[in-house]
């Protein structure tokens, strides 16, 4: 296997441009039949592709949503950044961007931390013109360390697998998922460039498939041998011999390792249980949402029912809940840039 | 809740028509937009109709199975039948229907039945066209037969179930399974006419759809209340609390109890014993496969990749089994037209 990274898109890039900030992302509805870009010029525009799912993966739209406060700020560059108004429109922008999409952490964390650099700047005296350049470096800072935190996770998780692997995946924590190189998958990556990895298996993921839109076609086009399977055949996989290892993302996992992740997670994980094939989860150590005990306190997002059925049905109705929570004693390891943690060490590490 | 079977179409049904004999039969490929009726008059027609899935099921296929036996004696019904090439040439077409799909143990057990009696007619010294009516009064034999089963495997069924139950049910193991009524769901109308059912939570089973497209529009032609989930959401119903019991249908049952069905159906029976929550199979005693010891034996249909990922993808390889195996041990009971049985007990049967 000749691993190709170089063809992997960067799937959020905030760029400036003919005078311009403008937040770049890979629009992921049209995949896999189109490597579509778009462009989004405002905060708003951001929010909207977060909750159309063109930009979607926990990491990815943690760095979105810093990038669509550094384009409020580039578009309030002209203002008094001493007027009161100013520091209250953008907190209050600010909390809508973190409210987008509810349960990934990533998106609140970062946010909240450019929130924090833009009142460090307001505390310094600074002005919205010197603000709006501040809060753009610090988005990209923040791509930046996705990559180098991703790579991290990579080399820790490739450390577990074994010569030959043959890893389940379930949803899309590749580099779709995050600016550049991914969770989950760039454990295979890293796996990859060992020589470790004989196959991916994708669980398609309904219902809005993307295992069978974006994780089959990201693997294709880095040159990873990979299997598309429905989510109902991975016990029939398991059971014949063809896993060696599970691994999955997290959109927020709890102080005790209960972890939140694309619906169909903890199915997969009480089925690696039962077979004893490992269960690992990638993840960088910001999705840990220390404020958060246990998995009971993780808000699930319930979706639109016509992403599960398109034509209503009368006297049909739909469950579509987007996460559900795998209990941390399904865990094996929660992989890490820090280290790969068996739940019950993970506190010791926050 | 007010129970409407009679809103509920005969999913195959043969018929004398201006003077010749056909097999109506329900397209399925077109539910739930539209009820559609079609017409097969020769074997062949039959065998089409059952690979393409416009007739599935297999209690129904069993049946549509021997009613192409009967098309075939209708349509020879001037040859000579002590010429040696009649008998040869039923047989050697009865083969083919046998074969159409390899799963289901019922569609070469009722062509077989119909061939016994086809041998029986012969050697009595029948003429063609009295073969011809012995066949299609068989087949019509055969079609009572499968209600009547189906009604006696509802009254068993229902009599485990306690008022108020929940019950997830995965694949269409319904009405538009069998000739009528149904074997999963049939336990689900006789419950629902003793007032014990709240709710149905159907899968959607991926990737023919048989959940989304069949069950759900059948329950809701009935009149029972359902809920359609994604494949990858049965575990959180579970751990949510919300499935009483779960009742699918079998397309083969080895005399060890393992049991042949929907691909996913392993899948459930093992989230299900994770919860703790009883795991049933419905079926008629004619599914059981006296000649298979264990689930080893049983053979598991591959379908075109097509059907998972309709556009390939460079370098992506897709799993398309249309079965699974679950074992023995994790089936509760087996509910048949003479009873229920716990899989240990279901040899002594035979």
């Amino acid at each position: 296997m000749e691993l190709h990274l170089e063809r992997l898109p960067r799937t959020v890039e905030l760029l400036s441009w003919e005078g311009r900030a403008v937040l770049r992302y890979v629009d992921q509805r049209a995949l896999p039949r189109d490597l579509r870009f778009a462009e989004a010029f405002s905060w708003e525009e951001v929010v909207e592709a977060i909750q159309v799912l063109a930009v979607r993966g926990a990491p990815a739209i943690g760095v979105a949503g810093a990038a669509a406060l550094a384009l409020w700020a580039f578009l309030h560059r002209g203002d008094d950044a001493l007027d009161p108004s100013y520091a209250a429109g953008f907190h209050r922008m600010a909390a809508q961007v973190a409210g987008a999409r509810p349960t990934a952490v990533n998106l609140m964390a970062l946010v909240g931390r450019a929130e924090r650099e833009f009142d460090r700047l307001v505390a310094a005296g600074a002005a919205a013109d010197a603000i709006a350049a501040g809060l753009f470096d610090f988005a990209k800072a923040l791509e930046a360390e996705d990559e180098a935190v991703n790579r991290a996770i990579g080399a820790n998780g490739a450390a577990l697998l074994q010569p030959g692997s043959r890893v389940l995946t379930h949803c899309n924590a590749g580099s779709l998922a995050t600016v550049f190189y991914g969770t989950a998958l760039g454990v295979i990556y890293a796996a990859a460039e060992q020589g470790k990895v004989q196959r991916i298996y994708a669980d398609e993921t309904r219902p809005v498939g993307q295992g069978s839109r974006l994780t089959v076609w990201e693997l294709s086009r880095a040159g990873v041998p990979a299997t598309l399977l429905c989510d109902n055949m991975a016990a029939s996989a398991m059971a014949q011999g063809l896993i060696d290892c599970v691994i999955v993302g997290a959109d927020r996992i709890a102080r005790n390792g209960d972890t939140a992740n694309k619906i169909g997670t903890y199915g997969v994980a009480v089925l690696a249980a039962h077979h004893g094939i490992p269960f690992y989860v990638a993840a960088p150590f910001s999705t840990i949402d220390g404020a958060c005990a246990d998995g009971a306190g993780i808000v699930i997002e319930q979706r639109d029912p016509s992403e599960v059925l398109p034509t209503p049905i009368d006297g049909v109705d739909v469950m579509n809940p987007a996460f559900d929570v795998t209990p941390a004693a399904l865990i094996d390891a929660i992989i890490t840039e820090r280290g790969a943690f068996t739940p019950d060490h993970l506190e010791s590490q926050l």
